[in-house]
C-alpha cells in the first residue's frame, strides 16, 4: 500500500491520523461559547485560512523558505479578511504571495517546461456564487491566479455583448492576451525565471539526455517501464493553493502551478482543471457544511480522479477525518482510475465549516455557531502548510513528516 | 422551468419521455434468446453506436445534411467494430467522420473565433482502462480528436524518458506541435474554414458590432443583462460526438467542438474538459453497468455541471431512463451552479450496458447476456443522433423535436 499522511488539525495543533479529530471554533460572536471542549476564543474574529506550498519532497534548505511563504500568505489573506474582503478575494490574495515567491513552483520561478519557458495553470472557485475560473498554459503573467480571479468575476457579470457567453477557461496566447486587454500586467518571460529555475531545468535536461542515451533503443515500452522506476520526479511537484473561509461563512479556493518540470508545451495539469485542482461550495439544503479543498501533487493523477472534487463530496460525512482518509484511500491511491501507475502522487488541504449542532440554534443571518474544520493529507514524501484564524497574531506553519512511499495506512 | 426533451431508444424506434424505457438487447451468441420481451436478434452481433451532431438550433436544410453525416459516422464505427476493433477505436473513427463534414462545428467548418482563427477542442475516452485524452484551442488540425486519441495511447504506455509523466491534456500552439510530431499531418488554416463558416463569422461581426455600437454606454452590466435576453445563440451549439459499446462490452465515448462562434481566442470549451465533454467506465464491482456519455450545448454550462460524469453516475441506478430525466432535471437544469443563468443549453447521448438479469448466467469470459440501453436529452430546441447496431444495415437517424424553451418536465 501506499504511504498516506493525514492530519485534522485545530488551530492549535496537528493531530496526525491515529488522534481524535477535534473540529475548531472560529465562530465570532459565539467565540465565548465552549464548542465540544474546543479551547475558548479570546476575542470576536471572523475567517480562516489554509494554504499550501506543495505535496512533494522537500529538501530542509527549501522547506524554510516554504513555512516563510505559507506565513506570508496567510497573512495576506487575514488582512483582507480582517478588512472585510470575501473568501474568494482573500483566497486570491494568499495565493499572489504564493505566486510572488521565487522557490514555489507557480508564478515567479516556476518550472521551465521542455522548450525552456514558463507556463502556468491556475484556477480559483468562489463557493457562495458557484463560479469558476481558470488559466492554463498562460506565459508572461507574474499571477495567474489573477486572470483566473477576472475571469471569475467577469462571468459573474453575465453575458457579452450578442450575447456570447463569457470564458470560464482560457489557454496559451489568447489568455495572455485576454489578461493585458484586462489590465493585468504583462512579465517579461526572462523576469519570470530565476536562478533556481534554470539551474533545475539545465540539471533535468541532462538527466533527460543521459537516460536517453543510456536506452535509445526500439523498445520504448520497456525503456519508460525502468525510467520509471528509478525516478519519481517528486522534487517538481510543489504547486501553491489556499482556502478560505470568511466572516459570513463563505468559503473560496485556489491553485496554481508551474506544471511537471520538463513538461510538454502546452500540456495543462491539475491546476486548471475544473473540480481537480481546487474547488469550493457553500452549504445548501442538500450539502449542511460548505467546503473547500486544493491539491497538489502529480497533475495527471489529480486530473484523472477529480480529486478536489471528491473529497468535497467526502466531506458532507459526519466525521471528516475518517472521510478525508477513506476519500485518498479509496478515491486516489486504490482508485481504479490509477490502478496502472506504480506511485500516485498527491496531497490535499480541505477545510468545512457547518452550523454547531449544540446550543440554541442562532438567527438565520447570524454567523453564530460556525464551527471550522480543517484537514490536510498527502502520499507524497512531505507537504508544507500554514494556516491562520483571523484573531491569531501569526500563522501557524507544517511541513509534513518524511513517509516511507511503502507503508500502511492508518484508518 | 426549462423545456427538456427526452428519449430512451431501442434499436428500432425512440420513444418519449411519457412511454416505458424500452431496453434493448445487443448479444451476439445470446441473440436468438428473447430478452424483457425485446425482439430476436436476426444472427449473432457485436458492438452498437450512437452518435450525435449537436443540440442546439437546426435548420431544416442543416438538418439534413446533419443526418447524411450521423449515417456515416455510424456506419464507420460498425465498420471498424466489424473488424474486431476495441470501442475507443470505433468512437474515433465516428468522430473523424463528424470533423470532416463542413456542417459540423467540429475540425473542418469549425466556428470561427473573435480573430478570424479556428481552435479546436476535443477529447477521448476509455472506458476499459479509464485513460482520457484532450487537446484544447487547438489550430491547423483537421482531426483534433486523433491528436486526443493518441495522447490517450502514448499515456498508456507509461512513463517518458527520466520518468516524465506523458501528458492527458494539450492545448494551442504545443498541442499542435506534438500532433504534427506525433505522425499528424497539419492542416492550412484556410482549408480547415469554409464558405459557411466564414459568412457566419462575418455575420456575427455584424451583430457584434451593431449590438455594441446601439449601446455603448457605461452600464455594461444593464447592456449585457439586455442582449443576453435577445440572442440565444443556440445556433452555435453543434459540437458533435459519439458513444460505442464493442463485442467484449468495453464502451469509449468521444466529443468534438469548434467551440462557441466569437469566443475568445485560447477559450476552451467542455470538449476538452475531463468530466464534461465525454465519459465512460467499464463496469466494475461496485458499478454494475458500463457506461458512455458524450454531451452538446453551452460548453460553460457543461463544463460547471460536469454533466458527462454526472449523467454516467446516473445511470448506475435501475431506471435508465427516469434516471437521466433527474440528472438533466437535479444536476443542469435546476443546478445550483447555473442559478443565475437565464437559459440552460446542453443535450446528452447516453449509453448504459449491463449483464441481463434474466436466464443462466454466462461464462465469464463470454459476452453473452450484454443488454445495451441507449439514451439521449435535450434542453435545447433539437438535437442530431444516429445510432446503429453491427447487424444493422444501416444507420437509424433522429431529429429531435422543436420544444419550447419554457415547457414542463415529465418526470
Amino acid at each position: 500500500m501506499i504511504g498516506l499522511s493525514s492530519y485534522a488539525g485545530v488551530m492549535e495543533k496537528s493531530v496526525n491520523s491515529t488522534e481524535e479529530q477535534q473540529p475548531c471554533s472560529l465562530v465570532n460572536t459565539c467565540s465565548n461559547k465552549q464548542e465540544s471542549g474546543k479551547k475558548q476564543m479570546p476575542k470576536p474574529v471572523g475567517g480562516f485560512v489554509l494554504v499550501h506550498a506543495g505535496a512533494g519532497y522537500h529538501s530542509e534548505s527549501k522547506a524554510k523558505e516554504y513555512k516563510h511563504v505559507c506565513k506570508r500568505a496567510c497573512q495576506r489573506a487575514v488582512d483582507q479578511l480582517k478588512a472585510g474582503a470575501l473568501a474568494v478575494e482573500a483566497v486570491a490574495a494568499a495565493l499572489v504571495e504564493l505566486e510572488d515567491s521565487p522557490f514555489t513552483n507557480a508564478g515567479l520561478g516556476s518550472n521551465l517546461n521542455l522548450s525552456g519557458e514558463i507556463e502556468c495553470d491556475a484556477s480559483i472557485m468562489d463557493g457562495k456564487s458557484l463560479h469558476y475560473g481558470a488559466v492554463g498554459a498562460i506565459s508572461g503573467i507574474k499571477n495567474p491566479v489573477l486572470v483566473a480571479n477576472r475571469l471569475l468575476t467577469e462571468a459573474q457579470r453575465g453575458k457579452l455583448s450578442a450575447g456570447r457567453i463569457p470564458p470560464c477557461f482560457l489557454v496559451g496566447r489568447g489568455a495572455h492576451e485576454w489578461a493585458v486587454r484586462h489590465g493585468i500586467p504583462p512579465c517579461p518571460s526572462e523576469k519570470m525565471a530565476t536562478k533556481f529555475s534554470l539551474s533545475a531545468y539545465k540539471r533535468n535536461k541532462r538527466k533527460m539526455e543521459l537516460a536517453e542515451k543510456m536506452d535509445p533503443g526500439q523498445n520504448q515500452r520497456k525503456r519508460r517501464r525502468k525510467s520509471s522506476e528509478t525516478e519519481n520526479g517528486s522534487g517538481c511537484l510543489d504547486t501553491v493553493g489556499a482556502i478560505v473561509v470568511d466572516l459570513e461563512g463563505n468559503v473560496a479556493a485556489a491553485v496554481s502551478s508551474g506544471g511537471l518540470a520538463m513538461k510538454h508545451p502546452g500540456r495543462v495539469g491539475q491546476a486548471a482543471h475544473y473540480g481537480c485542482g481546487c474547488w469550493a461550495e457553500n452549504g445548501c439544503n442538500m450539502n449542511p457544511y460548505s467546503t473547500a479543498v486544493s491539491t497538489s501533487g502529480c497533475g495527471e493523477h489529480l486530473i484523472r480522479t477529480m480529486l478536489a472534487r471528491e473529497c468535497s463530496a467526502a466531506m458532507q460525512a459526519e466525521d471528516a477525518h475518517q472521510a478525508l482518509l477513506e476519500a485518498m484511500q479509496n478515491k486516489f491511491i486504490g482508485s481504479p482510475f490509477l490502478s496502472s501507475e506504480d506511485r500516485v502522487l498527491g496531497g490535499v488541504i480541505v477545510l468545512r465549516c457547518g452550523r454547531c449542532a449544540e446550543g440554541p440554534p442562532p438567527p438565520p443571518e447570524s454567523i453564530q455557531g460556525i464551527l471550522v474544520e480543517f484537514l490536510w493529507s498527502h502520499t507524497t514524501e512531505s507537504m508544507c502548510v500554514g494556516y491562520m484564524s483571523a484573531q491569531d497574531s501569526k500563522a501557524k506553519k507544517m511541513k509534513g513528516p518524511k513517509m516511507n512511499w511503502r507503508g500502511s495506512l492508518e484508518a
